[in-house]
């Protein structure tokens, strides 16, 4: 059987051949991107079932339009407005995870041979998808402050790249949380180029303290002409629950009607049984609580990681603890002569029984094998401390 | 902005800018393609919803395998085996709906340029589904018995497609139901040509009276070499809920295995949410009922259907009579002089508040304007006879 050349492009995740690894008893694993289940409202959701197949018992299971459920939307609308960044019906439209909004934004955009910018590192998924699509996939370093914009203008500048991905705040891997003064910047970049700008957003709301800045969206109304060169990625994922496969894309009018035609192709539709879910849900206003659990948990989980390292790893490893999201980015420094090659780290850890993901793979050009990334979501504060005493002792 | 190339291969489909119209206050509409929702079995999905809350708190809210989640695949695996096509569990994929299989099929398959064969007329949204890949389609004739063979031959020897499309059971418009010795002669010509064939089988479950013959799936094992040369989408959403929005993909194994890696980039995994929903109402017992009742309510409705056709067009129009599914394939005859374009016909039924769609959407290739396509799925007897009665008098 002979298949499409796109196919070529790409190949699957290294990490998931990784998570074949960890079937091993005993293992305490940072590896995943998941959130922790123990901190879904499991009762919310059983109500707002039953509420959504009372409200809307036909609609809730029939075929719905491309562009989302309208009270789902209605909701997304009022959590968007209460983030700065008010959205109308005709904004934005349902997508089946944040994960097919980058999905249509590739079929949407690019052409084969059409170079497109990351950062460095990014979420591997992204790199893929567009891959997929024929990209040529592009890498601006970034540092403890997210994307270097500098130098994010120099690739610009040199590739005039049909659209520039970034995960502004508490990125996956780097879990990095792009300035104020940077954010401004992306945005008058995006109308000076004239080049799409996509803002993935899904884990802006799990800050610790301090709420991080606006979202580039949010922003975008201060920055004149950057909202019609700005895509923006919402998510329920790590609010609500992974599990209902719910993201929003809000765009340009004529790349979310192309959207809409393409989703139509897709899917058809977001499961309308899901977004009814949703949007009963978020109409009992049980989100704001929970999603402070999810905050207060996940904070004291990743100072415990961090203070974990500092004890166990000391001067091995350099990170910036992160100030929101679910992850540590890390890089082997070679200190007395000490490992620098993550992947083989982890693979020493995993004969310890723990377990992270080597970074190279999050890169899309110029991996740094010194790199890996830990997440603190689904371990409780024992198992983080026994984790990273374990990889003490692998190191 | 500039958008990828792919898109000009494509357009929004005509039907959807048709049902803008129906808004209309007062119109009998055989225009949509929808499941009647006064069929669906709400008591039992809020039961369901439940149950699998219960019984799956954490994974059903969770992201969860690609491949599907396995007490579903459980189920679609009893569905299948009850219709002699049994499957194990790494046979099959669970899809977004059907659509979604279609869509990963081209995106694993068709490269810019490539042929692709479908019936003449078929499901719309497989064309353009299609060329977004840069298909090439091509129409194969078809007759009250489905696709031509001979003619299907020639187009295979002459296109060397990389895949043929088939709705063998009440096809979607045409509703024809492809007869056994037509089917075992398809997959002879799988194996013999070496060509992919791809069954599309959301209908097979709604005859009305005995059920059809074996799908493709069931006979691909009685024609060496065939199996390793099909692919077959199934769905639960004429028979359970389009809401939940599953289908599922059985294809060979190499077809599969890229299948999963572009689903991992497209929405990462079908809803669990709706899987799990899906498998707990599966595991209640309640479909085999659920089923019977859609299949009696829908066999009076085509019944009553093709009575007032012949009554209130008479000679004006020829069809068969479907013995399943959800539709009527029409073609005006112009007797006694009378209209032959459906267009026109479509657009003076609206202004007697009647509506159907026009059939040459449906022609990849020489479109034949005297057709269209009623469903009687979402109207009741009375509906049926005065709608009918008012598309007389339309003509």
């Amino acid at each position: 059987m002979q298949f499409a050349s796109r196919l070529q492009n790409c190949e699957t995740s290294a990490i998931r051949e990784l998570f074949k690894l960890l079937g091993k008893p005993g293992i305490i694993s940072f590896a995943g991107g998941f959130p922790d289940p123990a901190l879904f409202d499991v009762e919310g959701f059983r109500a707002a079932s039953t509420d959504a197949l009372q409200q809307w018992p036909g609609a809730a299971l029939q075929y719905g339009a491309t562009e989302g459920f309208g009270p789902l939307k209605e909701q997304i609308a009022i959590l968007s407005n209460n983030k700065s960044a008010p959205l109308a019906e005709d904004d934005f439209i349902v997508t089946t995870g944040s994960q097919q909004a980058l999905d249509l934004i590739g079929k949407c955009m690019i052409s084969p041979g059409d170079k497109v910018i990351v950062e460095g590192p990014t979420f591997l998924a992204t790199i893929q998808c567009f891959r997929l699509y024929g990209a040529e996939v592009i890498s601006a370093p970034i540092d403890g402050d997210g994307v270097q914009v500098d130098k994010l203008e120099a690739l610009i500048a040199e590739h005039k790249p049909k659209l520039v991905y970034l995960i502004p705040t508490f990125g996956n891997p780097s879990g990095a949380m792009l300035t104020l003064e940077r954010r401004k910047r992306v945005l008058e970049l995006a109308a000076q180029y004239q080049t799409l700008v996509v803002e993935d957003d899904p884990y802006g709301d799990l800050f610790f303290d301090a709420p991080p800045p606006p979202s580039l969206l949010a922003l975008s109304n201060d920055v004149p002409g950057s909202r019609d060169w700005l895509a923006h990625c919402g998510s329920l994922s790590k609010i609500m629950s992974p599990g209902l496969r719910l993201g929003w894309l809000v765009a340009p009018k004529a790349l979310l009607s192309n959207a809409v035609m393409c989703k139509q192709f897709s899917d058809a539709n977001t499961s309308t049984y899901a977004q009814a879910t949703a949007a009963a849900y978020l109409q009992s206003n049980r989100l704001p609580q929970a999603v402070n659990q999810v905050r207060r948990v996940y904070a004291e989980r990743a100072s415990c990681m961090a203070e974990s390292l500092h004890r166990e790893l000391g001067e091995a490893v350099s990170f910036h603890a992160p100030s929101g999201g679910m992850f540590f980015w890390l890089r082997l420094t070679g200190a007395n002569g000490g490992e620098t090659d993550a992947g083989k780290f982890a693979q020493r850890a995993v004969e310890k029984l723990v377990a992270f993901v080597p970074g190279a793979p999050f890169f899309a050009q110029q991996p740094d094998p010194a790199c890996f990334r830990m997440s603190f979501a689904t371990s409780d504060l024992e198992k983080i401390e026994e984790g990273v005493r374990r990889m003490g002792q692998a190191l």
